[in-house]
């Protein structure tokens, strides 16, 4: 090891890459090379190299392995990393099935922990029996089967699917303890790959009187959205492949309608009928469940697009801090505007910040992941993230948020429950002892 | 309907789309709007408004559908979507377990149908008692925990990886007939993020001498490569997530070695140790087995690139196809080289060429997918694809590729049999079924 003067340069040059408080560091200095790391890690041991070799077997390195299965699943050693489920019995009401941010990492959400609400169940559709009509004021009706549908030229697409109602638990007056996964597990992220609905509707034809769509689900609720018909034209697809197998069952099997950026129960599953039309139907999900009314009295509808947002995956709750030094502050970023330009990171609780490097390629309407390496000094900090998206859209402190879209009263009014399109900046105050709460900073 | 004259400026403009020999059309037809698909499909059917209205129900409208999983499975429909398996019995020798790309769509192999070759079954390793041991000619040498591993600043990225033995059916003098599973499945793509190795070398320090590392597994194999350094401090990294969520069992679980664009094996599973040494070790794998004598009787070793290849999967064997009309011609490119640059399709054997259309973003040693419309015509057709690399690479046919690389001999000597490294064009013929076969041409 190096005596004195080496370690003067090391402080000198960490002070150098320090670019915001209580730790933050100049995202380069991942560039510059990992020595920095080592004066404060505690988690791996020097060894001499004598004593590496040979190294000790564990059990199996000593027997064979497990049988190769048709089709692979995680190590018996990761069964904690699932979705936790709001109605694990499947009663008669709404399943949520949110994905484990915490446990993850990249930008993909794996297929079988990509978020679920299934409002009747995950419907058992055999696909060779499933039809697509696209009717009402189109030149001529048409019922597609999936294997019409496998002739069409496909295209693929990274894209984020968030529930309008992601990250309803803040808009309580206090915050909510619980994990990122609570918190924020009803958005992921998949390449989905299919049919562009323009293809199709050219090969139906518009009539010009036609402004909207009511697209509709094949499960027993027979879910329906209306949606603008500039959007369909836009870059609506029939989704068929999830990452690049078939949908999985709780993503809508066997096609869906997927619309980049808005809100999830737009992106209608086990899609069966699309009806253009003139007006929007005003069906029970774009009526009750997604028109919530203002802090002003007006109403809150016909707002699809999932806004610019952010929050810090790594560390949170659950993931406590084991010793002062170097940690890597990693998260998530996205909107249904289009691309990521910029996420800055705070571990002051926003009194201070730095921007964080973004993993490329950064892709319009996906996951962004934005990483920032820290020094922690083994005292309280704040971590935050805020997110800005190529059209300018910033995602807005809590303070902001709730004096536009209110928050949940302590008596509430039912209807005016506020429970959509929540965006602000999450707090992870993290205190002495490494432990992670959620706060509002 | 519209008449004659409209008939006629649609053929009009068939002619002109028309950019290589047997159908092949311009790509960017797609783009012009998809009327011209009609004409020709037939799996769609046309119904009066009135017929839509209602739609028939199934059983799955009518009742509720299934429990929404702690972690999600594909549809009992899609059980066909596996891998095949060449030793579904876990015998004492090598399991292969290949990907169905005929059943798949998109760039990302979902983690349950990833390859894998795994010569003494899937190791079940504890990951709180797994460790990467780097010694040899380091300044300090390390042993590296999990969660060592987890503080530092990781990065992710999209890469395909490939058995060297990929395609090796295709050594055959004669053309055996499988699927482009049997024939190419030792390929996947998937989004692998983890440590760079160059961080912790930096940690490690590097003795001058060091040229080489010996990346060891911990499974019962202990399956060990020789890394040339320049590639560990170029590219190389220590996966811990796959698309995600934490890497497969038969991926190498909990941590494995990722040389982007480097032949499989040497991207070490279950990671253990890396040893720093002057000299490659030598070892079994690549002495015999990925060692091999080329037709000049000079040996073909230390070749560590995955050349630039490409495959036809839609259509593709065992996918049929239903009448003459429009298809779209799909398939898979990608080279340890870097980039994509470009793929050429042909519908008639080679004869004359056209350019696909390359779905972006096109990322460096990762899948790219390609798609050409196509008008068949009800006869006969040979249908291969070509790729070009940003290097400048090309994929040989298979006439250039034999010349250099030698093909299996009628009474082959087990030490020249060639296996390794195949990358020529693959053909397709279409008979006036629509059945697939696979053809040399």
């Amino acid at each position: 090891m190096e005596t004195t003067p080496s370690n003067r340069s090391e402080r000198e040059r960490e002070k150098l890459e320090v670019v915001a408080g209580n730790g933050l560091l100049d995202r380069r200095a991942f560039l510059r090379g990992g020595a920095a790391f080592a004066a404060a890690m505690t988690g791996y041991t020097l060894v001499g190299s004598a004593a590496a070799e040979p190294l000790a077997d564990d059990s199996w390195s000593r027997e064979p392995g497990n049988l190769v299965p048709a089709y692979g699943v995680p190590s018996r050693f990761e069964k904690n990393v699932a979705r936790t489920l709001s109605n694990p019995k499947g009663e008669p009401r709404t399943q949520h099935a949110r994905t484990p941010h915490h446990l993850l990492n990249g930008t993909i959400t794996p297929n079988g922990l990509h978020f679920v609400i299934s409002h009747a169940g995950d419907a058992d559709i055999d696909p060779e029996k499933h039809h697509l009509v696209i009717h009402g004021l189109v030149k001529r009706p048409l019922v597609f089967t999936l294997d019409a549908l496998a002739r069409y030229p496909m295209v693929s697409r990274m894209t984020f699917v968030e529930c309008g109602g992601n990250s309803a638990p803040m808009f309580s007056k206090e915050p909510i303890q619980a994990s990122v996964q609570a918190l924020h597990g009803l958005a992921s992220c998949a390449e989905w790959t299919g049919v562009p609905l323009s293809t199709l509707l050219e090969e139906t034809g518009i009539d010009p009187r036609a402004k909207w769509l009511i697209a509709e689900g094949a499960d027993s609720l027979a879910l329906s959205r209306s949606v603008p018909l500039t959007k369909a034209l836009d870059d609506a697809m029939i989704a068929l492949y999830q990452n690049g197998e078939r949908l999985m069952p709780g993503n809508g099997y066997p096609m869906r309608l997927l619309l980049p950026g808005w809100e999830g129960n737009m992106n209608v599953k086990f899609l069966r009928r699309l009806k253009l039309v003139e007006q929007p139907a005003m069906s029970y999900y774009e009526t009750r469940t997604y028109s919530q009314i203002l802090p002003g009295g007006k109403a809150y509808r016909f707002y699809f697009v999932q806004e610019v947002k952010s929050f810090i995956t790594h560390p949170s709750p659950g993931l406590a801090l084991k010793g002062p030094g170097y940690y890597e502050i990693s998260g998530i970023a996205y909107s249904g505007n289009g691309r990521i330009s910029k996420v800055m990171v705070s571990a002051d609780g926003g009194q201070s910040w730095a921007q964080a490097a973004l993993q490329g390629p950064v892709l319009s309407k996906a996951f962004a992941r934005f990483r920032m390496p820290w020094r922690w000094d083994g005292g309280p900090a704040v971590l935050q993230s805020r997110a800005w998206d190529e059209g300018g859209n910033v995602q807005p402190t809590r303070a902001q948020f709730v004096a536009q879209r209110g928050e949940t009263q302590k008596v509430p009014n039912v209807l005016a429950f506020p429970n959509q399109h929540y965006n602000s900046l999450t707090s992870w105050a993290i205190d002495g002892k490494g432990e992670v709460k959620h706060v509002y900073a």
